[in-house]
């Protein structure tokens, strides 16, 4: 097919008024789906059911009655060991806590603003802090910095990662920049892997701050799409250490993709000082976690190898679905020059660059037809996209048929304004 | 017996040998004993393992799916009536959170630090803040309000709750007073419930601070030693609304003591706006905590009845405990006039009151021998208690015959100690 760009007002027009009635046929079908979050589907949930059976009322407590009581305000061993597997590190650095990390990073956070890390001052005391935010990132962090008044700073990304001359910049000459958010593997949502280089120059920058972390959060560690191509982030707290920068990092990760989100386990990885300085804050706020449910996933992942199978079944339900996403893309806009998309190999999104100017149209034209999409702009600090070109599309949770609807529905809404917009010029 | 303060010198001397003699003797039976904690033991933790058979892989969740998934951040409706009866309130006030209320209660503080109540300025803006502590009381509260720097006050307590003359000449005329701690029912450590007309006087205080709130911990509110004898504190929720203060209180509960300390399920009760604010904040910092956790609750206690009969059966396990400490306080002191203690009809606790000056050289005399007590003082601010002579005994964890051997321990320290005291006078 012809590139919009290369088409005269004439063709340009004609073809807008074809895709017009095409569009308001697919709002007579009154839609109702939802491509907004990453969230897993119930057969994806359904492979975890057996770990239900793990612990009942027969399980052999009588060397774990620990386990039943309060206590263990770092997680019990086997879980603790389960997340160093998963992170490449060794168990020492590990606290394994509740059904979140989201919430292991708020309250990150809330500790740096009341209580301060290491003897640091409060942030609460301070001034001014920012927060460096690579760009397209996860929204909830966005909205975790900004519920605590930091001026956030995007960062753009390229395949390799965050502009690190930037971040070097920022975090060496700045010393209000106390923190930096960072999706490191199959990035939300551009699904890219930091590479060594850009793991190594962090692990190497010399922070204005004392405090100041790198909030790594690892969510996608064990998600690959396919057994044969796979991305790996080098393990930044062994990078950190080597370069005898031990402290700067906290590292996040939960089965909430694993198993079941909500019902779910999360861990912090960091090293043996920042760990001490957290269980002290920490044995304020709790008397333990839940170890019932780090037992569930210990016995139920009990080996390396049960998870790497586990993976591979959840990519199994995954994997058709972001390839039907890719493969309509391909079809419908490839040689339209209207857009780009990212073929992630692991992950919860896919990221579609649109013309400038014309994300929030193409999202608000899908919501008039019954399909919703993550808001524009919502992947940027303050939801504010400056180009307003960046969509993430989240496939995984409605059900093959339907996503196949919403994105031919979406690439029908990218053609129309474009359209609209070449015409405007 | 002879009082021992009706004793002279040389009887108190001869007393003290024979005393020591006995003392020496326990010592060298080198016992590794535990009193310290509010632990349920193992037998009372049996009681609920049939509830990890209620959600297993043979569950149907086709009405429920999304009780597996993100979301739900309030908790699920059958949860919400669960913690509703039990605070005999309705589900609409509920929020029903993760494992541990003391993480609700530290988190309420410290949204309180940070963000405001109501739109209320964050309390790390103000140069001070103070917190009313009812003592004795619960040490890890005290523990949360010291960690934010807040001034406590200690407020005496009788068997009727808080001196309420007190708490309304504070409460009323500082405006930095900005909260107070309760454990209402059976409370933590004397055992006392709080009367109907303190409740009231409570929900009729015209607070001086607008942001000012009580902290109302019903920790105990179903952990009745007797079916025959049982004290039930007056809904505060409901007295607070017909007073006209609906925004006065935080009330918080948790299952730990009911089925898993760790792995059960808490929950706050409050006014629709403070529910509101709560969960305002609440979305920034988690999708939802653990519902599976909440279901296998609401599906093992699908009656009030249920409940009723399981607590009985922690009761059977927890009373003959309670029963023998206070046995042989009476058989080993009551005459003596060197000690007074509590008979609680539910909770966690027995308190014993020692002659001034003495508690610290008990537990430590108790120490000595290989019987851990909560540190004399823990149930006051700072851990300092003026007159020194409070204890708190927890008879819960210990199997029979060791609690039989500690608290013969005890009141032997006890003997020891007051005669050291008298003989000094």
């Amino acid at each position: 097919m012809k590139a919009y760009q290369d088409m005269n007002q004439e063709e340009l027009k004609t073809l807008h008024q074809e895709l017009l009635k095409q569009y308001q046929a697919m709002k007579d079908l009154h839609l109702q789906l939802n491509m907004a979050r990453g969230k897993p589907d119930f057969s994806q949930i359904q492979l975890s059911m057996p770990m239900l059976d793990t612990i009942n009322s027969h399980y052999d407590f009588s060397n774990q009655k620990d386990y039943c009581n309060y206590g263990i305000l770092d997680g019990i061993n086997e879980a603790k060991q389960f997340f160093a597997n998963m992170l490449m590190t060794t168990s020492e650095h590990i606290i394994v806590y509740g059904n979140s990390s989201l919430t292991i990073m708020f309250d990150q956070i809330s500790r740096g603003y009341t209580h301060g890390y290491l003897g640091n001052t409060p942030w609460c005391r301070l001034d001014k802090i920012k927060f460096l935010c690579p760009v397209p990132g996860y929204d909830r962090h966005f909205a975790i910095t900004e519920h605590f008044g930091f001026e956030m700073i995007p960062i753009p990304m390229d395949e390799n990662g965050p502009d690190m001359d930037l971040v070097e910049k920022y975090v060496q000459e700045d010393e209000t920049v106390k923190g930096i958010w960072c999706v490191p593997q199959y990035s939300n949502p551009s699904g890219i892997t930091y590479s060594d280089k850009v793991v190594d120059r962090f692990a190497h920058l010399k922070p204005a701050a004392k405090d100041f972390r790198i909030f790594w959060d690892n969510a996608y560690v064990v998600h690959h799409l396919y057994a044969d191509k796979q991305s790996h982030v080098k393990d930044i707290l062994k990078a950190c250490e080597d370069a005898g920068n031990p402290d700067m990092v906290f590292e996040f990760c939960s089965t909430s993709k694993v198993t079941f989100p909500g019902a779910g386990v999360a861990a912090m990885a960091t090293s043996l000082n920042n760990k001490k300085d957290s269980l002290k804050h920490m044995s304020i706020q709790s008397i333990g976690h839940d170890k019932l449910n780090q037992l569930r996933h210990a016995q139920y992942f009990h080996n390396v190898e049960s998870l790497t199978q586990h993976m591979e079944k959840q990519a199994d339900v995954l994997k058709p679905k972001f390839e039907m996403v890719i493969d309509i893309f391909n079809r419908e806009l490839a040689d339209l020059k209207i857009g780009k998309w990212t073929k992630p190999l692991g992950g919860y999104f896919i990221t579609f660059e649109a013309l400038e100017d014309c994300a929030k149209n193409i999202v608000q034209k899908c919501k008039e037809a019954g399909v919703i999409l993550t808001n524009a702009g919502a992947t940027f600090p303050y939801g504010h996209d400056p180009h307003d070109s960046i969509i993430r599309i989240a496939p995984s949770y409605p059900p093959l048929d339907e996503l196949k609807q919403a994105t031919e529905l979406f690439v029908l809404c990218v053609k129309l304004v474009s359209i609209e917009k070449l015409l405007e010029n």
